[in-house]
């Protein structure tokens, strides 16, 4: 029942949520999961031109799994683009597999 | 010191979380951690009829750390055939090295 | 653009996240994330006495990227020599691509 996937993950900005996740949709992707994050990166400094403080949960951790590695790397590519010069954030891939596929079915079919 | 495991992971909706944390102590894992999540997924409501707004957390992510992919295996099988025909949810798996087991040892020992 | 990385895992007490965010920047780890986690171990206490009851959320997950899987096997080992005989926690690794690495870009450069 098992299908390679893989898995992006995207922790940034938690104001960017919205925009990030229309660029998911429109990649194709069939869902995403969120979940608040705080931490610390190299640039130590935020968008707000406030430092970082670990414990503050002003980030966001974005997960897509996505059939393709192609749908992955484009959607990477774009927050990339539109986001990164701006504000901190990084994008990683994992290799996964999906056990059951139930989400990814619309309600139209799979 | 690594040790090879399998992480299960299970994004599903909250209400489901204690049910669930049953099948993984019947199951025989030793733990499991749970985090609140917001998203989206393709069937685009939920079971309660509402849609999904992103940025709302009532879907949780639970993880589980296997020895065994048997184990992962018969808990998402058990997961998927008692809730994923009425809730939304996914099941997957990723490759993970377990560095400190300690854990994984209980009162009794390892 | 995609580069190996190592994930390391930590899941542990919320009140060792300070110290553990010193550990892995005195590794020379450019950045770390937090997220709230509950769950249950095998250990079924924790240091406070308590029974981990699930949902409540009094534990962290935390994640680093590093370049070097050497980099994560000493976070993993100091972290495990200074907390793990007296608090509850696991450490565990996955492996990953980073493709944007803007994060790990200080305002000195990258």
């Amino acid at each position: 029942m098992a299908k390679p996937a893989t898995k992006l993950v995207i922790v940034t900005e938690k104001l960017l949520l919205k925009k990030i996740a229309q660029i998911i949709d429109e990649a194709g992707a069939t869902g995403y999961s969120a979940v608040d994050a705080g931490g610390q990166g190299s640039r130590n400094v935020r968008s707000t031109g406030k430092p970082t403080v670990s414990g503050t949960y002003s980030n966001v951790k974005i997960e897509v799994l996505t059939d393709s590695r192609d749908m992955a790397l484009k959607i990477a590519a774009e927050v990339s683009a539109q986001f990164f010069d701006n504000y901190s954030g990084i994008a990683y891939l994992c290799e996964a597999e999906v056990l059951s596929a139930r989400k990814f079915c619309g309600p139209d079919g799979c």
